[in-house]
């Protein structure tokens, strides 16, 4: 088809090795989710940057230009997942009414739940594949992931109450609320949108995870809601 | 060395291509033991029957023997992850007291987070991995997880308050459990065992996310406990 090669023609800057369907996304973008759509279907060790640069329809040199190669790719990937929510941690931890400690665990679930439902192509996913987390990538990724999972266990530790403090112990308490909140991915892996009704379950969910009582989970629903223009955040 | 030789030569109806340390299993508990470790740390694409066979120490046909082949393996792990719990799921209905019926979800709470902590490898991360997902195996192995997520949901149904019946959905209730009780799986990707208080916690977390209040789960805990001799199983 001669398309392909006005395709080419037009932009004599960038050859493309095979012509793709018109996109309006920055090479960059592009690259990121391809390789997204790649490492989370095929798997991360069974992809190559020429797989990745063959589907954007580049040059594997020009990928190299914009990323150090697949591990490059990836560490972006998993900022993705963590960085927009952990950017807000402080901003809801100085913001939250002392009046409804409850409120800061509920934003930072319905904060967490936007980032995780929002991302291309579910890569939350990439935590739980072996060929990830075997990776040097995934190893300086830790500290990040670990930062998330303590603003958890210290906002759910502000509003838990004494029998959850016995029962889970407040070191475990962290994993437990980023697990429920991983359930997005689940849902996403089901094929299901995660809608705004999901956000706030999952963000009560956290609450009663502590044992917060639900008139008090009605309050920080309320709260929450208030502050959500302050974190610039577009919740769903 | 001569070790080897010996090896060999004591068990002339078990030619074994490598030796390996002597071990007491039976060489299918041995096969299912080396895939499980394979599948989960190098992937189940990226793990060939060969590769098997040969850290079991015997030949590929004697693999065959045993299973047919990967798919065969892949089915018969997924099944011990899945049916020591389902298995238990009518006899825990039956026998919890009609006075406490927080009970059944706790027990099946405890039946299943000892299911996902004595599994080998940790094979529960098997349900995670993009190559064991896209497999026909995993297609099969449908109808048992969602009939477990069913039982959850259905427990769950039984002991549920108002705002969590209209803020969650019932519909994602047994989701939202299963994803709570597979926090087993983060916490022995961790390094760590897990404990009787592990166990308790998470069913605990299973009733606080229905809101089920502390002193019903303080009931619920110990009618859990005079149930257990009744379904033969050993809880950690």
């Amino acid at each position: 088809m001669s398309t392909y090669a006005t395709a080419g023609a037009t932009r004599p800057g960038r050859p493309r090795v095979i012509p793709r369907a018109a996109s309006a996304a920055a090479p960059r973008d592009e690259i990121l989710d391809v390789a997204a759509e790649l490492f989370v279907n095929r798997g991360f060790a069974a992809t190559s940057t020429r797989d990745i640069a063959e589907k954007v329809g580049i040059r594997q040199a020009s990928l190299y230009y914009h990323f150090a190669g697949k591990p490059g790719i990836l560490a972006e990937l998993l900022e993705l997942s963590v960085r927009p929510s952990l950017e807000k941690v402080a901003r809801i931890e100085q913001e939250c009414p002392a009046d409804v400690p409850e409120a800061a665990l509920y934003l930072l679930a319905l904060v967490d739940v936007e980032t995780l439902a929002t991302v291309p192509h579910n890569i939350g996913k990439l935590y739980r594949m072996p060929d990830v987390r075997s990776s040097e990538v995934f190893e300086e990724f830790q500290p990040a992931l670990q930062e998330l999972t303590a603003a958890y266990g210290r906002l759910g530790a502000g509003v838990v109450s004494g029998p959850v403090a016995a029962t889970v112990g407040l070191n475990q308490l962290g994993g437990l609320l980023v697990q429920a909140v991983e359930v997005v991915i689940r849902i996403r892996s089901g094929g299901d949108e995660v809608a705004r009704v999901h956000a706030q379950a999952i963000a009560a969910t956290c609450l009663r995870i502590c044992a917060v009582r639900e008139e008090r989970i009605a309050l920080a629903a309320a709260a929450a809601e208030d502050l959500i223009p302050l974190l610039g955040a577009a919740i769903t």
